[in-house]
């Protein structure tokens, strides 16, 4: 079988995934497409990885069809654009931190030009995704979900969550345990600052015993003490991935209070910090609350 | 050096530690002293573990006395008892997840003896007392805890982190983060199952992403999802740590809403599931806010 | 003018919001009809009131349709079953603790038959009821809202908060302010009682300080320190109301943790306690919670 | 019976506080003594008044005194510096917002004084206490409690709460409940505003429905909306009230999620915001959480 696959959106993740399925679409003798909004990075890929930039249009060819964006939002504008060119037997695997919402929405819309959309969003940071090790965790029918297993060249591992919206919600309950785990670290470390405690210490106390996380052990020490809080995921996506999570939350009238309140301050830190920083930089906020820096 | 050792308290954690004692005395012709308050328990040491198990006044002829209690207020009754017959030259290195203002307190009740206090509470869980890698943090004065390190030998790693009472305030925020970790992974697992999601895939997919933590990953799967929560570590005595955080929290006028919240539920819990369940039972409160097992 | 008006849905509220519609319909020559899903109350508003009691068909003959249901859902399936019926320059005036995304939904819906709709829901309890001193508060055209004026003969006050959907998304800040007021006062009652303070002295203290809220002047008093907890409002409802306010929150993508976390508090309460208790006994949860009665 | 009172600290409520007295002392041939930290006060309100300013020591002759100070460490202060002046037989009524913990010490300490102490903070702000209807909320022996009314001129209601300690624990209550409301009501009005509600209206209907509070009736009309927020009690007192509530909360291990919470939040307002800004001014916290103002 040789495949032509087409990636859409090729940003922090977007682009070293699609590298993956050019070195597989060499493997095999099939063919990658990329596309990105700014036209100078898919041609970037394309020099860089072997890809072939395309139109937009184009895409619609692909028998695999991956798109990674920022929001659902982004997902529904590109379906309407390709709208009447796709074509039937296509699969679409839509690796965004979405909506379970939109997903049913767009199987839905899909299926009416005989596409299927399978919600498969990653977790793994833009590490995972150079080094080809990804969690894919995928919503929708077993069998579909098993047939696309071979074309995800990106993945590590791949986990069939549920059916149709269930990646996403997966996902965005992953990114909201990630942001309170993160920010209960800050809090614990910003008191202990107050006392006196070496922080730094604590730190590596914390990251050898029950309360660790992966919060605690990959990102404060490498993003917060240090003070650099390079932006590799914006504060602003993780608030908006958290808000999926309460909506998970809220579709099923779930009760969830640690989860709802921790919405609420990582909203507060995106529009009091700033929604472009990173999402380390929510511990700006607490340093602010407490008249103490984390270091 | 010959050194003799004392151990006071031989409950889930002590018991393995007091055996890597016995053995150091073992290895360097020392003396190691054990006590508990059901005297049982110390003879069953001594027979296992060659150790020696005495009355409560004769810990007092020991050059290091450890102790490994529930809480700060067993540890000052212990100080109470043993009194006068303390000796000159003695260092106490409590392992007790003590507070941090009785740590000050005893600190200077037992310098009127001549004995020396270190707050040394300890991280591993029964699975690293027996393997004798424990994190031990150590509050008090630097020269202090370097001359006490080569005693600790139920150590993999000793961290000094501050001052008197220090040992504590990070012990108490570790396991507040504890605390939270689990609570958070609880709400989103349990509102996933009421989406029909597969808990445990999405909890596969967790521990390999970044929500990860040593709740998702150590606890969830072994106790919760088996239905087993077997008691290693009370939920009442994790309600008390925490606590103790909050009172960290407290004594600088600090701002921590999620740890905050996080204590009063996990009051709740230790109410209303019982303070003799398994730390991980809480999650049991977590079922019954949502109608949800988490399975 | 004579007018006909129609009320559908004689619950605790309807009841005698639509007794006041019969009175202004006898002193002006008007007509009121009644309905009500289960009929034998619809025939005692009649025999009682003097309305008359009719078949839901008939209700489209009304010029001002007033609809006062549990939650919009009950309200779209009325809708659904008078659709065709429904007469040009008829206006709806749903009284419902609704949802402000349906009241857009239905004003689009009714707007394709020529009958105007206006989210009007009402605050004052079945007191405010019974004496016609409802607080209405209502969304849509300004000279939508003057023109039905006249028609509201239940209200003591009307206020025009904004566009449509604003009358609902007021009612229910307004009641996640009354589930927050009454909870903050349960638990601050529960401790205070823990200490042993009399917790009616402390109440009738704060009723007369800067503390004091409707919840704790004119409920905890008379429902909860009597054991009554009578079901006038059911908890269920209220914590169906304060998911509604969440959602008001979600949908702007607000930063509001108090009520976030108070929503998830409210869904434990009617899980834990019951959903068809009073609205007041959502502080035996924390009764449970402190194992601390609140007399 | 002529009577000499002392009052220790003529701040925004002591100073009229203390004149109510003055007239008693007028009326009843008694003497009203006062003193303040800086004079001029003090001299002032003896020129206003017909009270006597005198120096602190002089404070000791009286038969009642009276404190109103910033926290109970300056009521710690000043009887520090009266020590051994004091006389048997003083009555010692502390109108300070202070500490249960406080209370029962500083009872101790006077009883070797042969003084006795009530805590007796009082409710009713700067407008209460001048026109002398001040809600008064006493801890102590009953007899003791009922000997000291009718020295409390400045008093419009009188109630006896509990044991030493309990009138603090009540005002630290109330005070945290007026925190919830106030905090509440502004994350419901800010939200409101961003959906263009018109938030005055909204606030109308609040404060005729069952949401209102005292904060929602009489704060946020008069001090927020109007952008005055006038400083008659600051942000850092309110935030300092609340910690003692938490305190409250702390010592029988109680468990209150939402007033736990609501801390954090005042403390991070009086960080950011400044804590010698009005309490209300916790609401500009809220602003910035959501890009809204509250107008």
């Amino acid at each position: 079988m040789t495949t032509t696959s087409a990636f859409i959106g090729l940003g922090a993740m977007g682009f070293p995934m699609a590298a993956h399925l050019a070195r597989l679409a060499q493997d095999t003798g099939g063919h990658a497409l990329v596309w990105n909004r700014t036209p100078e990075r898919a041609r970037a890929h394309a020099a860089q990885h072997a890809s072939t930039a395309v139109d937009l249009q184009d895409c619609a060819q692909a028998d695999v069809l991956f798109s990674c964006l920022p929001t659902s939002a982004e997902v529904d504008e590109v379906i309407r654009q390709l709208g009447s060119r796709l074509r039937p037997g296509t699969v679409w695997v839509d690796c965004t931190s979405g909506h379970p919402d939109s997903a049913r929405r767009q199987r839905e819309v899909l299926s009416a030009h005989g596409v299927t959309f399978l919600d498969a969003p990653v977790s793994g940071g833009t590490n995972g995704a150079q080094a080809g090790t990804l969690t894919v965790m995928v919503g929708g029918p077993v069998a579909e979900v098993d047939a696309v297993r071979p074309h995800l060249a990106f993945a590590g591992k791949v986990v069939h969550v549920g059916d149709t919206g269930a990646g996403f919600a997966v996902k965005a309950i992953n990114n909201v345990l990630l942001a309170v785990n993160l920010w209960a670290a800050g809090e614990g470390l910003a008191v202990l600052g107050k006392h006196g405690v070496d922080i730094g210490a604590a730190l590596e106390v914390i990251n050898a015993s029950s309360g660790r996380s992966n919060a605690s052990e990959n990102l404060i020490g490498q993003r917060v003490l240090t003070r650099e809080f390079p932006v590799t995921f914006a504060l602003g996506l993780l608030a908006k991935d958290a808000g999926i999570a309460l909506d998970v939350v809220e579709s099923v009238k779930g009760s969830a209070p640690v989860l709802a309140q921790t919405l609420g301050l990582y909203r507060a830190a995106a529009q009091i910090i700033g929604e472009h920083e990173d999402h380390s930089a929510a511990l700006k906020l607490i340093e602010r609350m407490n008249a103490q820096e984390i270091t």
